[in-house]
């Protein structure tokens, strides 16, 4: 992922050598007006403030940020607003013949923008060349910060001024402009008011440009270099964590320039993400269907890497071997396990592991129904298994006549939403293959769910499939740019092996959530955790995701975007419904007295094929 | 453009191994039989002859090219096809499963590959996860070959071999695949008979992955290395300038592996193509509508790169100058000189420098409509031309109002088709700017037209709009895989000034074309060229075009795909149609008894607004 540390300064009066001393300071990125050198520049003056030919086409579109004019659109006085206009048209016309792909910026100063919208919303159809409309937002009301000097302020300015939230001007104006991908936001921090926590997390589940440093947010260090306070660089150390750049704004007379890009760097390389699944964040992937369709081996070699699953699958397995078995019987008594998939072996590794670290006898079958598969795992047997007890069926399970029941049956047959691989059927149908006193590793999963607010994710369910089905997909996602508006909590559980009478694996329920903040609902978060056997478990839920573990991946159920308001609860319910050919969910958020759109009725949309 | 190097051996008992031995000689990819090491693999064993683990995913998608099992699915004998099937299927399967992404060869055997088109069909569709499908076609008919050896052929056996071009075994096989994107052709030489330049063109226009070369057309040189006799080697160079990576096919005892790689890649670094618009090659862009959109700065900027336009129409202004104005008068007479469209300045540099290099008085009007270009013409005004009688206007020519008349108009109002961006329509408006005996640079605009085949062009208009109105465009590209069915001739002329009663900017006609050699009509080029003054002009007529200028692509009308007859004669029809508001093309293909389709009728497709 590349960075830019941008060098914001207003006033300067030569945009090339603004450049050359921006770059000469390690910033790779400058941002002025775009009427540099022409402060205060006057509408009615028809001369150019510079001709295009300073800078190449290329560096216009790749080194300079554009701040267009601070005029107010949305004034009340009508020949105020309209003189803002004309001098904004004139400002993004421009910008748009020197930038065919080019950024501008503009700083929202209030509630009020509705006139910005709309011109907002016009410029960012996708027939238009300009590149991305930046909006500058304050982190919090700047007014909040002027209370820390006026001792008159009462109880109910400050209030006032609190739930005037910057961050409701932005999302007035990002409905207004349809969640546009061409929409980003750059957040301005400042000295005088420090963000709470969850006011920062908010910011995270936003499209995220940028954020904007003032200088004087820095202090020196005993070393009388520039740093920024503890404090101050967890707060900044978050917003690079999902990908934000750095504007640093300065006068133009600031001599530690360099220092700061320096610092920047710093904080960038600590907190920048370099992990090897960098490139799935925020990506839609419709879920695979492993039933149905056979995987490919690259599939099956992404998942064999896990450091963290196999070795807890060893580990229940030495466990049951070790309490089925007594010390006495290990010699003599055989116990039978039966995996269920066996892929190319990665399980039948783990069993034998756990056999030989146990000192028990092992009998195993392998059941497998992708013959590609069975390719690979033959030729195990023959070139590192010549000496084992193993036997390898080419079958479905569900069809499977054993030759003799099983002590343990060991599964890997969970989805990222624990059920969504159709475990539940797939274990019910091998229920005939284990002895009524045996056991099945996994023994329980459940799936979880919390609402989330991504506008990145949003826009990609915009764009990942005919918009009318979209919305009644489920999609894995490696979840990056999101905020979580509350804290997951258990949806559906499923225990193996199921020995009741007449099973059912259908389910409903609804589940209430606290919004703490003003946000938007964008959709809602899928995750699950398993008992392997008694405590060894395995969790992709957040709060107590197993570490190192990738194999999985959060699920995200859409929903249609909607604002919701500190204090609101909203209640989320799911179904799992279940027909002759297929399973399916069903989503929906009820808030008495409007119910949502219910997603994927009928399972038109997303569902697992038996 | 990164090309490969692929080797190519059959009967390899080890792939990893093969691939060492491979790249140790500097090929990138190897291509093998996808039952290695197994030959003959028999249809009922089941044992496998590799398991998926001998190499990675990211190995078995990225070096290996597999070539199915050269079975006949197409076999007249019912058994045998069945078989075949059941073979094919076979290795189709655990090809997918190898790679995700990967490719897999076949080879046509003959004419009749209706079995092999319904399977490649079925596999090519968009949800099949396997990558190209690579089809191997002898670029000339293998049995011609065999006619070398054999004295009895008769005249008849000659040429009905002649007759059967393996050409058409892979058009009648795309046609059934429906021109996929997944499918590409490997042609595959061979050292018994040379193809006919004509033959080889016509591959040009096809979706080349590669070609093969068997080791038996190297020959070894004075020096005793391995290269291509004079006339191969530029067989291979014309594959390679269109982007077709090599493969090299030899037995498994050849001891000359390294020397061929050396001679290819010094192949591929002398004919591939190196120019900067590389990356414009076969991409469609809809045509510039200067007239009723403001062009931005990186467009001039690319115009003005031109190396070889601004100092033609430099040479034609100087070239005018002398024959208006004496050497006796050269000191007096003025010359006023108009220019239409100034942009950045390019046009009145040239007029300056043709003023000076003259010695000729000039006063020189731009005018020009697009704001932004004023900003920065202003300026050079300023700063560069102070001392020049030189004076802006910010108008469209059509409505200017002029403080005198022009000795001398000129323009660069010229799109790829000659008058696509309109300049009859600008020139005849701005008729009243000039003196009676004034004249026009360019003086002539002519439009040309060929058919041609172009299988990736094809696929980039069913992908570039919404399918319905693909077919209307006129589209923008710089051609580069296709092949001329014929040479090019003239549409249609403009002159300027053009001082008729009525003026008519309507035009209609017809013109035919011979067909070479059994191919597909893609589309129609279209080309123009201009008269600047006398015998100076510019040309992107393929026939006569300009060295060295670069600033208009060729034009491309699409058609739907029909198989043409070595021998038939077609016509394409041509109008230009005017309306209040618009001007366009519509464009039809004449055969009686069948009319095809007639293209943008009313203009409701591409045109150009007035």
């Amino acid at each position: 992922m590349n960075y830019y540390v941008c060098l914001h300064q207003e006033g300067v009066s030569s945009i090339p050598k603004f450049i050359e001393k921006a770059f000469a300071n390690k910033y790779n990125v400058v941002a002025t007006s775009i009427n540099a050198n022409m402060l205060p520049f006057e509408a009615h003056e028809s001369d150019p403030t510079y001709p295009a030919t300073i800078l190449s086409a290329s560096d216009w579109n790749s080194k300079v940020l554009f701040t267009l004019s601070d005029v107010n659109v949305d004034s009340p006085n009508a020949k105020l607003r309209e003189h803002a206009k004309e001098v904004l048209m004139r400002d993004v016309t421009w910008a748009e013949h020197l930038q065919n792909m080019g950024h501008v910026m503009v700083r929202l100063r209030g509630p009020e923008n509705e006139n910005l919208a709309s011109i907002v919303l016009a410029k960012t159809k996708d027939d238009f060349p300009l590149g991305r409309w930046l909006i500058q937002v304050p982190i919090t009301n700047p007014e909040l910060a002027t209370f820390e000097h006026r001792k008159d302020a009462t109880a109910e300015e400050v209030s006032e001024a609190e739930s005037n939230d910057p961050w409701n001007w932005w999302n007035n104006l990002r409905m207004v402009a349809k969640h546009s991908t061409k929409l980003k936001v750059v957040v301005e921090l400042n000295d005088a008011d420090r963000p709470c926590k969850e006011t920062v997390r908010r910011w995270l589940g936003e499209p995220i440009e940028a954020i904007i440093i003032p200088s004087s947010l820095f202090v020196r260090n005993r070393s009388n270099y520039c740093v920024l306070k503890k404090e101050w660089q967890i707060i900044v150390g978050h917003f690079i964590s999902v990908g934000a750049n750095i504007i640093i704004s300065t006068n133009p007379n600031d001599k530690a320039l360099c220092q700061y890009a320096d610092y920047v760097n710093k904080l960038i390389n600590e907190n920048c993400d370099k992990h090897a699944q960098k490139s799935y964040e925020n990506m839609l992937e419709i879920p695979l269907q492993p039933l149905c369709e056979n995987l490919d081996s690259y599939t099956y070699e992404v998942f064999e890497k896990d450091p963290v699953k196999y070795r807890l699958y060893q580990d229940a397995v030495q466990a049951a071997l070790l309490d089925r078995v007594s010390a006495a019987e290990a010699k003599t008594k055989l116990t039978v396990v039966m995996l269920l998939g066996g892929g190319r072996g990665p399980l039948a590794r783990a069993v034998f592991n756990a056999a030989e670290l146990s000192k028990r006898k092992v009998r195993l079958y392998i059941i497998e129904k992708n013959p590609n598969a069975i390719r690979t795992l033959s030729n195990m047997v023959k070139m590192l298994w010549a000496d084992k007890d193993v036997h390898i069926f080419s079958k479905d399970m569900r069809d499977f006549s054993p030759p003799e029941l099983a002590d343990i049956m060991v599964s890997e047959l969970l989805g990222s939403f624990g059920d969504n691989e159709l475990s539940p059927e797939c274990l019910d149908g091998a229920l005939k293959l284990l002895k009524p006193d045996g056991i099945s590793i996994p023994y329980k999963s459940t799936s979880y769910i919390n609402p989330l607010m991504s506008t990145v994710l949003h826009q990609n369910v915009c764009q990942a499939l005919p918009t009318e089905s979209a919305f009644d997909y489920g999609y894995v996602t490696l979840l990056k740019n999101i905020y979580h508006i509350d804290e997951p909590q258990a949806l559906f559980d499923f225990e193996h092996p199921n020995r009741a009478e007449n099973i059912d694996n259908t389910r409903c329920k609804a589940i209430s959530f606290q919004v703490k903040k003003d946000c938007v609902l964008h959709g809602i978060g899928g995750y699950f955790d398993t008992h392997l056997y008694k405590d060894i478990c395995l969790s992709i839920n957040p709060l107590t995701h197993t570490p190192g573990m990738f194999s999985w991946f959060p699920m995200f159920f859409p929903t249609r975007p909607r604002t919701l308001r500190e204090g609101q609860t909203i209640s989320i319910k799911f179904w799992r419904c279940v027909d002759a050919t297929k399973v399916w969910y069903e989503w929906q958020v009820v808030n008495s007295p409007d119910d949502w759109e219910h997603h994927n009725t009928g399972g038109t949309g997303y569902n697992m094929r038996l």
